[in-house]
């Protein structure tokens, strides 16, 4: 995986958000980061193999994740429940699987492990790899969340 | 992944972390989980493809890895630093390696994802499958730490 290949992760963050949520989240400029680590309250973590290994990751802050969910269900989701956690890794895995097929459309095909999510508050989340971490900022009305994408170089 | 596919990840565990650490874990019946949740002070997670796609986590009481990683380091590590996380990762990702070595030579071969860690007192960790969730739970001294194995029917 390139740094070109963080596009299709991007587009793919925002289109299935919008239709899932019918929230259009707003990304900010994708960076290289130096340290090592994102906090969140709910994170949604998926595995990727294929030209190199890969991580997807998403960290929520509550209240990002609680529109989210909030919207999705039609209701008002308050609380970091067990459904809010299946929403997250199930937006992620919905995240993986449109960007990767961008990218098979490109020649560079990946395979998706079964997500997994983390859930507490300011829990702290590491990838462990010394290849380059790119980390992309999302707004969402008052509230924020940060899609990781770590590969080995 | 098949539920007998489990017993070289049991063996790796304990032979990554008694060479590692010279701590030898002693791990407890394996059951098949039917909520979705674990519980842990400190996650690691690996990703797996291959036939099925699949999931290795460990999570530790902070008790568990503090003691681990004292062991490991050679002095004692009394908090939950980076440095802990770090050697989550790592055990989990030689766990893996250990294991889908193993599976190899048994024909069934599977490739592993950037092993990702969560770390926060009491944080719940979630796989996303409708799948079989097994749960192996390990003693150390007088703590617990449970590894999980999660695959696609």
């Amino acid at each position: 995986m390139k740094a070109e290949h963080v596009n299709p992760f991007i587009n793919a963050t925002i289109n299935v958000i919008s239709t899932m949520a019918f929230i259009k989240p707003v990304p900010g400029k994708p960076f290289l980061k130096k340290d090592n680590k994102a906090t969140g309250d709910v994170s949604a973590i998926v595995g990727m193999t294929g030209p190199s290994h890969a991580t997807l990751s998403i960290s929520f802050q509550k209240k990002a994740i609680l529109a989210i969910v909030s919207s999705m269900f039609g209701e008002t989701v308050d609380s970091l429940t067990d459904d809010v956690s299946e929403a997250a890794g199930e937006l992620a895995n919905m995240i993986s699987g449109q960007a990767r097929r961008d990218l098979e459309a490109m020649g560079v095909i990946y395979e998706g492990a079964i997500p997994s999510v983390a859930s507490g508050e300011g829990h702290e989340l590491k990838h462990i790899t010394d290849g380059p971490k790119i980390a992309v900022p999302f707004t969402i009305a008052d509230s924020t969340f940060t899609m990781e994408l770590s590969f080995e170089s």
